[in-house]
This record gives structure tokens, sequence and C-alpha cells, in this order.
């Protein structure tokens, strides 16, 4: 009973914190976009809890979790609002922007495949809601700034994937280890993934048409 | 209970009127864009219906409303194909459409609070409501036509923070007053602001990064 | 009894014959853009399954097709990464890419027909629907490829209007004729039309501001 109670603190404390960790990934995305402050806290919360939001509407899990418990508004807002102020008096902390992001998007993704798991999906719902919860944030921030999305342009990195593995350990060990444990073990999982594959340049096979030679990595798209 | 009943045709009718207003200014992003009339009434319906869609669909409130009642839709298709026709014939109504604009944004506004309101939810949520409802069916039409959403771009001027201050005065005197009459002076409220931002240039504090100064306003992403 | 379940077999047929089809397209789509096999994926999969999943939304019915059966997920997976795979070894198959994406288009438009007649829906409702199903994947992936989307930039070239024809066919005769024949038969109207316009040039009159000449085809979005 207890364990089972920690574990559910344990879900909310990760959630409020990825909630957190992407609503200043979003304001920062402001960057070089002259946005006020509105627009700014709206990216925020948009990167925040779209990928949550979309995930429970596919699952048609009502009500939202946001619009049941306001917390994770607050959290989103007052997130944003602190990057809002902070970069007035700061450099921009590109390092910490990145491992911010990498840290949102493991904790989202595991969380994301407990909640199908914990619904009785099959396997490959639950590696897709990972990935919905874990990126769909990120997408909608980058197109609402006019970019092409940043899962998409990894000119190789590893993104998505890491999303995918921390859920495929989630999965995998499900049923087998302690629920809280599980959880730790599988988001750090998928943030060393996406770690190592930042700073070592890990990659997958990219896409190539006949014709085209591969060439090394390059800016094209990272440039827009 | 006349009353009553008053107040529903009141919300029918804005809502008409804001369908109308906001599949105007969405065949008329066809601009420069070289779309058929088909693509054009697309617009139409999605600017119009975008917003009062994803509200519906995040607070569960089914069937959706151009579901159960086509006059939805049909005001949405007759306003956008007028559009289409009495633009070869009169010049582009370029005041005529950011008033348009900013009366369908404070129509949904309210009326997105006003839905929130009675759906028994706190006022985070409803404020939320208020700016999906007005603001989220134009930023569609934006990202369509290639554009960074025209409320975050606003070089300054106030648009979002309109639609949140209509719904604020909606929701702060929400069962203190007539309904129908508190509904036309949010709606007031939320017009005159932003026809006031538009015409005095009033604005909210922009997001800057340290080391960049402050510049005057200019049109970085107004031209893109 | 065994018509019904013949219908039902080519409902579900068709069905996954569209998503195959898309899958591919979405998957093509990354020609140019640097991306990996997953982003490949992803791409695949949002175009493959991302109009059904707005329309079942929209219409409320859950759970979703590819929640349910996850036979959707898989052949939207294998056909992406077959495609990203054959694409190393082979010249791109433009003719052979805009007659798929015009199969999967009249497919999914009149399954998306079918589907909201079945559940009672006013004819315009089950036109949108069809309009949903057949054009809102193909919309996405191109938002997230960072392009204008291609119904919407036809230059002219008929799209949407043939998912609208398809549409139409299949309502006005549905009840009269044997479900199975009447959707072959819309499938096909939808298709030749396409495929008719893309040949011959067939096009709706265009989006013209007062002033601005009607210029010849050019290029304007298409290169973007």
């Amino acid at each position: 009973m207890n364990e089972y109670i920690a574990t559910e603190q344990l879900i909310y404390l990760f959630d409020m914190a990825g909630v957190a960790v992407f609503a200043i990934t979003g304001a920062l995305a402001a960057r070089g976009k002259k946005l006020d402050i509105l627009g700014v806290v709206v990216l925020g919360i948009v990167t925040a809890l779209g990928g949550g939001t979309i995930r429970d509407i596919s699952l048609n899990d009502h009500p939202l979790i946001w619009v049941e418990d306001t917390a994770y508004l607050w959290t989103a807002i007052i997130s944003s609002v602190s990057a809002f102020i902070l970069c007035r008096y700061l450099a921009y902390p590109r390092r910490l922007m990145l491992l911010l992001d990498a840290l949102g998007m493991a904790l989202f993704a595991v969380l994301g495949a407990q909640k199908a798991i914990a619904l009785g999906m099959p396997p490959v719902i639950a590696v897709m809601m990972a990935m919905i919860t874990g990126c769909a944030g990120g997408m909608i921030r980058d197109i609402l700034t006019g970019q092409i999305p940043l899962i998409l342009q990894r000119n190789g990195e590893l993104y998505a994937t890491c999303a995918m593995l921390g859920a495929i350990v989630y999965i995998a060990f499900s049923g087998l280890v302690d629920g809280g444990l599980l959880m730790l073990v599988s988001i750090m999982v998928a943030l060393v993934v996406r770690l190592a594959s930042m700073y070592t340049g890990l990659e997958l096979p990219e896409f190539v048409m006949k014709g085209h030679k591969l060439e090394p990595k390059d800016k094209v798209n990272r440039e827009r």
C-alpha cells in the first residue's frame, strides 16, 4: 500500500518536473522571435502540456490532467514567466537547455509508457504513447515558431530513439520490478543515451535517395 | 425563464457571428497563395471552427457543435465563398479585416470562458479555454499558410492578452450580473483593448536575451 | 449476412491499403530533409493515421482504430521502413508516388464518408469527414516537413475536390446500391478525376484579389 502511494507520488513529481522543464524550453524557443510575455507563456504551456494532451485524447482518458488538476497549468505558467525574467539577466544557457530538454523527454516518455501499460494497452501502443508524450510537445513548439521539428531535423543525433528505448526498457520489465525503481532506471536509460548521442555523435542510418551520396553531417536543416 | 432563453439565443447569435467573421479572415489569408476555391473554403472552415473544436475535445464535450448543428459548417462555407467572390471585385479591405479578426477573437474568447464556467471549471481553465477558442483557429490558419502565428509575432501588439482580459472580466463578474449583459460587456472589453492596441501601439514587455539590446518595433517576423 | 461480412472485409482491406500507401508517401516526403530511419517512420505513421485519428476524435468514436487494432500501426511502420530501404537502391519514383498518393486519398475519402454515414451523420458532415480522412494526414506531413500543405498549394490541380466528389457519389447512392460496389465506384470516381486533373491540368477558379491579374500557373509556392 505504502509502496503504491510512493509510486503515485513519484509519478506526480516526475510529471511536474517534466512540465516545468519543457515549459522552460518552450519559453526559450522564443529567442529571436520578438514575442511578448504572453506569447512566451503560450509557447511554454503548449510545449509542456501538448504531448500529454494528445496522448490522453488519443486514449480517450478524460478529464485531461491539466483540466482536472490546475497545478499543471500553474507550473507551466510560472516556469515560463521565470524563464522570461531570468533571460533578461543571464546569458542563454545552451548546454543547460539541451540537458533540460533531454530530461523532459526522458521523464515524459517513461510516464507515457507507464500510463498506456496501466490502461492495459499492448506494447506497440505503449511505445507510441511514450513517443507522443515525450516528443509531441516539442514538435508543436517547433511548428509554432516556424521550424522543422527538432526531432525530425536532428542531423543524425538520437532523440525520439531515446524516448523509444526508455519506453522499451519500462515495458520489458513492467510487472517484474518495483514500479518506482523501474521508472527511475528507464528514465536514466533514455537520458543517458540522449546525452551520449549529443556528446559522441551516435546516430541512426540516414534517409538517402539513390544517386545522392552520403555527405558528412552538415547544417542544411539546422540553420533554417 | 425568458431571460435564460434570451441568453441562449444571444450565445448562438454571437457564435454564428464569430464563425462568419473568422471564416472570412481565413478565406482572405489565401491572399497571394494561389489557392483555388476549395482551398479557400478549407482555410475558412478551419479558422472558424478550429478553436472551438480544440476546446470541446479538450473538455470532452461531445458531440462537437458543428457535428451536431450543421448550420455552423454552412455559415463557414457560405462566408468563405462570399469572401472568395467579393475579393475579385473589391480592394483588399485591410482595416475591415483587422476589425473582423478582433471582433471574432473577442466573441470567441468570451464564449469560450462562458462555456468553461457553465461546465463548472475553475477560473484558470476558463481563461485557457477563452484563449484556445479565441486564438487557436487563427493559429492553425497561419500555420497552414506557412506563417508564424499572428498572435506570436505581433511585434508587441496585444492579441491573446485581449482574449485573456475579456475572459477575466467575464469570470470575475459571472453570477453577479445578468449573463447576456455580462457577455456583451466582456466582448466590448476585449474588442476595445485590441483596437486601442492596434491604433496606439500599446504593448507588453518583450522577450529579450541578455546581451541583445531592445530594438524599436521592426519587421523581422512580419515579413516572412 | 455473407454480403455484410464481405463489405466489412473490403473496408478493412481498403483501409490497410490506404495506410500502406500513405505511409510510403510520408516516408518519401523525407527526401532531402536528412532524417534518420525513426524520423522517416514517424512521418510515415503520422501521414497514414493522422486523418483517420482526427476524424474519429471529432466523431468521438473511441477507441481509435490503431489503438484497438495494432495491425494498422504495424502496416504503417513496415511500409515506411520498406520505403526507407528501397529508396537507397531505386530512383525516386515520382509518377508512382503521385499515383499512390491519389489512391490513398480516394480510399480514405470514401471510407471517411462511409463511416460518417454509418454513424447516422448528415451529408455535409460526411463530406467533411471524407475530406478530413483523405487530406489531413498529408497536410500534417507537409507541415512537419516545413511546406505549405500540398492540397492548398496545388496551383490549380484538383485534390480535395476529388475527395469531395468521391464522397458525394458515395453519399448520393448510399442505401440504393450494394455497399461494396458503391465503395469501389466512388473510389474510382475520386481516383480518376484526380489522375485526369494531374494529366490534363483541370482546375477550379483561383483566388484573385482585385487589381492582381491572373497569371499562368507558376511556381511561387511550390519552390518553398
